[in-house]
């Protein structure tokens, strides 16, 4: 099935918002086997708003809208997706029992024009809305679909996880079952190719990658007459995927990095400390970004200057004037004096130049990750050959969790 | 003059890409009084694209196309708008001298289906590209422009600063010219109440606000005869503005928080160290992610536990135990340790809740800021009510620099 988005709201013309609800929905309606043709942005306009309706409806089978269901003379997209489907906006009681608990439970007067949020399309699905005031509905006429959701992101996602996908869902008659696996250590196009023989061959299910900032993940999905079938044909592919491309996968189930390192910590009993130069507290702030994160991590250090790294850390004047704070052996000396001063099980650290400037003879981008676990300890070396600060401060950032990560699996 | 964007790539109705070159071209072009009507996005297919170019041009006056103009098979944006405005594709000399510098300049065989991006519409105004491959450009046939941008965003922004913007200006006879002002420690509904008075009467200089998370920036733009006018009418509404919101403001010039703060702590000849609880680290990070904060920042503490904030920080037991970790006493108490240990100058701490949850009987979201600067130390309470981890981890650590900022312009 075709599909549409339209959002509205001046706000995106103006260059206030990004349109994020496109791209969520784009990515769950393209998962679901749905085929998004167009997205479009328009503002409070009755006039281009119900003309966009008016074509969107001919050039595919659903549109989906996103904002403008408010309770101002501004919102109008409920009032024109019904009159181009041609239902009577009729008064609901069950919206409004619901509507009235929501303002009585923040002890908040309900205003006059909340009222005319009690009005929904007559035959319409109603979605209640369990982050805000205004309901979502869908509309159906001659097989061409309207579905209608609230602006905000977190009503919106809200909205399409607790009732639309089900809508959605409803309307096929094939089961769709879908993974995502994160990776570390291999970029999207070396991934993509090696995973070529596979791509290549690829029907149902299919294969798609996604790159991120140093990462890149993929969804393996599959849509079948059920579930059962879907779910075993994903099983196969991963299975296919993990002899090529196994070493480089570290959740088969779309967790970020910084929650695997945390809760492999704590199902090992282990504690961890950090002492980071280039990355500036940056692995820190994300350990401690997972609730909970407090029973694997107590000490975080920014030596940012050589003084620190001495005093705190106790690296030695020799290994920093004969091989440079920005070295090997500082790394490990860094990594040893974080695990010895807070008396965690990991000692992790890092040294480098994070750009656009490096010392003189030296590159940006060069940096040595380092570690300390009972009585190992190494240094790992990594150049990204950029010279952009924020770009190699976030991948020297996921490269320490990718260290941590591989010494938890064991192959460190 | 009404314009529509366009984005071209699949990638954007896969939800791969979030589509942020909109954004951006948006904010600008309102920037300089032009009025965007819409924003469309469709895939690589020749015949939607050109319906959609065709229609765009009906419906307003620009259409500006975003992605497309690679040099493979798929890339058709550049065929589709030179057909629709009736134009000849013809080989530029200076496109192609170009491009074959830049593989040289990279030592890179120039592949044959480059050779593609040569070819340029027959009397188009062509625009370099400073970062990539492929060049831009601008057509114009009875009073209707299409422009034609590059999809990377590191791309299409160096192309819109160095070519575009001066293309768009030479359009309008009116000169454009804007400040945009940052505020901290006021939301957005707030600074527009009390921007009212301002607002409401607002014809020429408009004035703008945005949010951002825990931050708020208004831009104020006027459009006259001569530059000198609308900067002579900008500057006049700035100092009524100041009289109302001075106290919030720390930009005049959309220069981000922690770069003031950096750059004040070189004029003035400061340093800075910090100690983190519930922000783990992302104080220091953010300092540190300013290029040249070396000069001012060498030690940060990330002391997650209580036993960190005793051994690093030489908070006393009794402090702790009489006035638990989350109190001003014990806010000072790391702010005073790490101004020690350090040697610096300032010395600020946070410690709090970030949630989702609190210790018994205390709510998330309640944090103390201290700091210690020559004999003065103080803490500094901030109680967000919400429950929100990451929004609160990066409103104290906003909150933080705010009292740093405080501080440095002796208001503290």
């Amino acid at each position: 099935m075709d599909v549409t988005i339209i959002a509205v709201g001046t706000e995106l013309l103006f260059g206030q918002t990004v349109n994020t609800n496109a791209t969520y929905l784009s990515k769950n309606l393209n998962l679901m086997g749905f085929d998004v043709m167009y997205h479009h942005s328009v503002g409070d306009n009755p006039g281009r708003l119900k003309n966009l309706v008016e074509r969107s409806l001919e050039d595919t089978d659903m549109v989906i809208l996103t904002g403008g269901l408010g309770p101002t003379q501004d919102d109008l997209t409920k009032e024109i997706v019904s009159e181009v489907f041609g239902a009577e906006l009729v008064f609901d009681e069950s919206v409004y029992d619901e509507l009235k608990e929501y303002f009585d439970e923040r002890h908040r007067h309900m205003a006059e024009n909340n009222l005319k949020q009690v009005y929904v399309p007559e035959g319409a699905t109603i979605f209640h809305n369990g982050n805000g005031t205004a309901p979502g509905f869908a509309i159906e006429r001659n097989g061409k679909y309207g579905i209608c959701l609230p602006g905000p992101p977190r009503e919106m996602t809200y909205m399409f996880e607790t009732h639309v996908r089900g809508f959605l869902e409803g309307l096929t008659d094939k089961k769709m079952y879908y993974r995502i696996l994160r990776t570390i250590g291999i970029g999207e196009s070396d991934l993509e190719t090696i995973l070529l023989p596979i791509i290549d061959k690829q029907v149902d299910p299919t294969i798609a990658t996604y790159a991120k900032e140093g990462e890149c993940s993929f969804r393996i999905a599959s849509q079948r007459d059920t579930i059962e079938e879907a779910k075993a044909a994903v099983d196969a592919m991963i299975s296919d995927v993990d002899k090529i491309a196994g070493k480089y996968i570290y959740s088969y189930d779309d967790e970020e990095l910084k929650a695997v390192v945390v809760r492999k910590l704590k199902e090992r009993n282990l504690t961890i400390a950090s002492a980071e130069s280039c990355t500036g507290g940056m692995f820190a702030s994300n350990i401690t970004d997972v609730p909970g994160a407090s029973g694997v991590f107590g000490y975080g250090f920014v030596t940012y200057s050589e003084a620190a790294k001495a005093s705190e850390l106790d690296v030695s004047e020799d290994i920093l004037s004969n091989y440079s704070a920005v070295s090997p052996e500082t790394a490990v000396a860094m990594a040893e004096g974080v695990k010895r001063v807070s008396g965690a099980d990991i000692g992790i650290s890092v040294t480098g130049f994070a750009g656009p400037d490096a010392d003189p003879g030296r590159n940006a981008g060069e940096a040595y990750v380092g570690y300390a676990y009972g009585d190992k300890k190494e240094a790992v070396k990594f150049e990204t050959r950029r010279a952009d600060r924020s770009w190699n401060r976030n991948f020297f950032m996921l490269m320490m969790l990718m260290i941590v990560n591989e010494i938890l699996d064991g192959k460190r």
